[in-house]
């Protein structure tokens, strides 16, 4: 039987606020077993760009990467926040190691072609380093993934850290049972994003079809959602969309938020 | 027999020129055997300080780090420099992966007591670990080393890459035969600073001491060659100053430069 392996997505409010992600890194550093940490950078990219006089353009909720703004990407997620993030594991006593894709070749991309929209330095992933990954979680070593990927040929480039969350927790399903755990600032998916009582608890691709219509969910969620259905088509065991209050009970597998399931 | 582990710190205008770092990272590419790139981060930190309205205080050739400049520190070395240099080598087919001393805990450092100075978050090396980084070696991974450490406590420090070098070199001769080399932009420790014809091809502890009486080094290269004495008492092979023009020669032992012996 596989072993299970928690991939544990942050993003959002909970990188940028220190004492909430400390929190959640005590949680996280008491569940058992295989993990792997996966992290976005919050706003401290757009806040370092703006004091840098560099404009940040959204298009769809993924930012465009110019140079500049690349340099801007590598220093806060593969920099300040991995750093951050593993000194903090590793005095709750992880053997935390910060990883970008270029780290041991971990994550190839490809820089995404132009076709109607430029989005300059943006990675799409072409393949996960199942094998490296897996021999660092067989030494006990807790993988902490920034969203910088790299085409093999020296260039960075930047991925959306949901999408290195679901490619990497694919990849890892030919070699364990995995959860893939998104983590926000709200308790899951919300009929009303104003109201933490109108949790959905779960969703499966007809509902999913039906809250798309509805308009239920949209936004920045939508990737989320399409992420995490691509994942569990692919392998993965099971997807968990909540909040950081949810991760201490991640060990027993009843840690509420939404679940999404085939 | 111990095998041979060259342990290459890359720093200043080196690691600023880009073209000038392909290069090298190509020659250090064909090197065969173990080794280890230690890296500063030349002027970008004190450039984006600058940027950020940061100002730069240095005493006795090391930064003061308060909150604001670790931060940049981790951004710029542990982020930008650390990230490219990976993914160059990675390019050449070297296996490379970046640390920074939290990363495997690979070193522990503290935060060094105020005296009359107080350097803020400067961190004073207690700790190399080798079992780690001999691991990591004898997978056929390169570590790829930034000048930041960390205390256990979750605290990132800034420590002087020129020093990070020599502990590691020191640490890893329990395992290996160390030749640790400093390159830079010049040949090797000059005579006269401005003549690449007055290089000094030897030094050892006496003449050492008359170099510094007779004030024919000084500045910045008086700490490099402490660190470098210090290394070959503690066990330490061989040290050498050069240039990058050397590197290509180091697999046979021949590349040229200043030489410390005991």
């Amino acid at each position: 039987m596989k072993q299970r392996l928690i991939v544990l997505k942050i993003g959002g409010k909970v990188v940028d606020d220190i004492a909430a992600v400390s929190e959640l890194l005590k949680d996280f550093s008491l569940i058992p077993g295989k993990k792997i940490l996966v992290h976005g950078g919050g706003k401290s990219a757009t806040l370092l760009a703006e004091k840098l006089g560099i404009e940040a353009t959204m298009i769809e909720g993924r930012r465009i990467t110019d140079a500049a703004m690349l340099e801007v990407a590598v220093m806060v997620y593969a920099g300040l926040v991995n750093k951050r993030l593993v000194s903090l594991l590793q005095s709750n006593h992880v053997n935390a190691i910060g990883l970008c894709g270029a780290d041991l070749d971990v994550i190839r991309a490809h820089k995404r072609p132009v076709k109607t929209i430029d989005y300059g330095f943006a990675g799409d992933i072409d393949e996960v380093n199942s094998e490296e990954i897996g021999r660092l979680l067989e030494n006990r070593i807790v993988p902490v993934m920034a969203p910088i990927t790299h085409d093999g040929a020296g260039q960075l480039l930047n991925t959306n850290a949901d999408t290195i969350a679901s490619t990497v927790a694919r990849a890892m399903s030919s070699l364990y049972k995995v959860e893939l755990v998104y983590c926000f600032e709200k308790a899951g998916v919300l009929r009303d994003p104003e109201d933490e009582n109108t949790l959905i608890s779960e969703i499966d691709p007809n509902s999913y079809i039906h809250y798309k219509e509805e308009e239920i969910v949209s936004g920045g969620m939508l990737p989320k959602l399409d992420n995490a259905f691509a994942a569990l088509e692919k392998g993965v065991f099971k997807v968990r969309i909540c909040n950081r209050h949810a991760i201490a009970n991640l060990g027993s597998g009843e840690a509420g938020g939404t679940v999404l399931h085939l």
